[in-house]
């Protein structure tokens, strides 16, 4: 194989260019040639998750975007509100590249055995920067999709897939034995949804419409509580007591659902309950955020006994948690179903030109359920 | 000793008496002469400590308290708003006792040496109704004062000294290195504050005036910020930086304190960040509410990335997780301690019928630091 010395490579670029502004663009960041056991992937698929989004617009207004620059290069520039200006002192002035996650195909490879075994093949990828045509990677950390994946369906094997395992994973480790899913008819929700139906695991789904409920409930979901209906409250109190389920991960955040969520663990510890106790149910009570659907503060009433707690939870810590021996474990089954359990869907392809858009920015940054686009970094461009 | 068949003993009870009715009275409730390894404890101190006045009052509104009985049993009757009937459905038409500890002198004993043992001895217990003139209970579970020390001495001996104490070995075991404590002006903040400086372990107090932060100060506390003053934040941000505080207690539940608090604790970590992160700094941060202080709902801005957490927190399961071996260091500590360290004031020593009036409830029931009532339930009677 004719290796060049380099590979010319599109790269997204989101900087915090002055106080109070952030700036997104394209730049040129050509990829070496690789060495060793590195390999460069030709990234043709990578999806425009919610955590990408926290670090594509920052702290930035995004109603103040404005576009510049050219159809082949746009350039976004938004505000970023001085009050919000504190968490990002941090990046200021440093060009941070985007994209958790993505696949490609190895166009090159350094001399080690390990790399050349890949060159040709499609692998799936984590690590960042993937909102370019190309990454060099290590060897070793490239998922090998089998023969006849393609980028477009392995784009998506970590983020999701891990975190859905992730939060039945934890659910077991902290002896709970059915959990709650907010925002639940997402990509990762219909994951969840499958995994908890293969492996016997009480599920209460928790959707903000009809449609989402309708849609859940065509994938044979048993329960589906519609925070949009009148009767939410008392549907979720039912499910809670159907599936004995004291463990949520929401996604919403802001507003008053997580302290409802509690609120209804506890009715429904009380449903059981046989004398009263001043300190409410002694059952431990959780719920995680994992996401920031809604930004406004959560509102915790606190009217459900001592034996509560409410905290962040993301991959990371679990995966350190858990080790390599056990992220294995959730990886390989990742690789064996990765067309039925772990299956995504998107709404839309688009380039890098694309995605620095107002009209695609306004659709993709929605984080509206089931407008998951995926970003295709060498759409439209020579390679 | 002339033990009689059985002691009269004037009792008060809470009662839901119907559903939207909260009636607290006093009842004759003999205790019978003890037999075995019982005692029966003449009480002459317990505290009505916040955690007495969510089983007294419960969920009534105490602005609708209304006084009739006669002077030497008075009745409280008041209103419990619909909303908060359902929490309190479970205790309806039950009488309950109330005191979760007190002291007194063992004045009848069973027959066992153990039990024979304690007779004349001043003792300190907790078990619940204790706000009685006589309390029957296992010799094993008394706590016996050293000579010389009164029973109101020895009646808080056990919430605010274990709690105090639980409070730094909850921060030991989750592996933080220094504490936060809100309404830490309290009889309760006071002993925290009096342990950590002998156990050298770093304390931030936070208080609601600037009278509290001078009282503390003149009792040698090192970091006293005062959430009353306009620098508030300025101050609680430099307080953690200097001790490393990555847990908090917090007595008073509502509004945006415990969100400032983690928002705090964040500010300080990112004075030490080398990098930015998207997802906060990734030292664990965790606030445990355990009182109540202000009712109102709790407000998280979730502005503190991932890394955090909000939970209730109380005695019991606390030491149930330490085990009997860890419950003795912390008694046996109590009891060295208990004119030192453990040392509680009082402002003012009332009876059962002064517990029942409409003036002495909204002193004591105002929840105010440094206005701990104690009742003695065998003040003003014959014995």
């Amino acid at each position: 194989m004719d290796t060049p010395n380099e590979f010319p490579s599109l790269q997204l670029r989101s900087l915090v260019r002055i106080p109070g502004e952030l700036e997104v663009s394209l730049a040129q960041a050509p990829v070496p040639a690789p060495k060793g056991d590195e390999v460069v992937v030709r990234v043709e698929g990578a999806p425009l998750n919610p955590s990408d989004l926290g670090l594509l617009f920052g702290a930035a207004d995004m109603a103040t975007a404005r576009q510049s620059g050219t159809r082949e290069k746009p350039v976004i520039t938004a505000t970023i509100p001085p009050e919000r200006m504190p968490a990002m002192a941090s990046r200021l002035g440093q060009p941070m590249p985007v994209g958790n996650e993505g696949a490609g195909v190895v166009v090159a490879a350094g001399e080690s055995p390990e790399a050349q075994a890949l060159v040709g093949r499609t692998v799936a990828l984590l690590g960042g920067a993937m909102y370019a045509q190309y990454r060099s990677i290590k060897a070793k950390v490239c998922l090998v999709l089998p023969e006849g994946t393609t980028a477009a369906e392995g784009a998506s094997c970590f983020v999701n897939p891990l975190t859905s395992q992730g939060m039945v994973e934890t659910m077991r480790m902290e002896g709970h034995k059915a959990l709650v899913h907010s925002a639940a008819a997402s990509n990762l929700g219909q994951m969840l949804n499958r995994i908890c139906s293969a492996d016997k695991v009480g599920l209460v789904n928790i959707v903000r419409s009809r449609a989402q409920a309708d849609l859940l409930k065509g994938q044979g979901a048993a329960y589906v509580c519609d925070s949009s209906s009148p009767g939410f409250l008392e549907d979720l109190t039912e499910a809670l007591v159907a599936t004995g389920a004291t463990i949520a991960f929401d996604a919403v955040g802001g507003g008053p659902l997580a302290g409802q969520i509690l609120g209804c663990m506890e009715a429904a510890a009380g449903r059981t309950a046989r004398e009263y106790s001043r300190y409410g149910s002694a059952v431990h009570k959780q719920v995680y955020v994992y996401g920031n659907l809604d930004p406004a503060p959560s509102t915790i009433t606190r009217n459900y006994g001592m034996a509560w707690g409410v905290g962040g939870w993301y991959l990371t810590p679990f995966l350190q948690k858990i080790g390599r021996d056990g992220q294995q474990k959730l990886r390989a089954r990742v690789a064996a179903e990765l067309k039925t359990t772990f299956a995504s869907r998107y709404a839309r392809e688009i380039s890098l030109a694309e995605a620095l858009t107002l009209e695609h920015i306004a659709a993709y940054n929605k984080r509206s359920t089931g407008e998951k686009f995926l970003l295709n970094p060498n759409k439209g461009l020579p390679t």
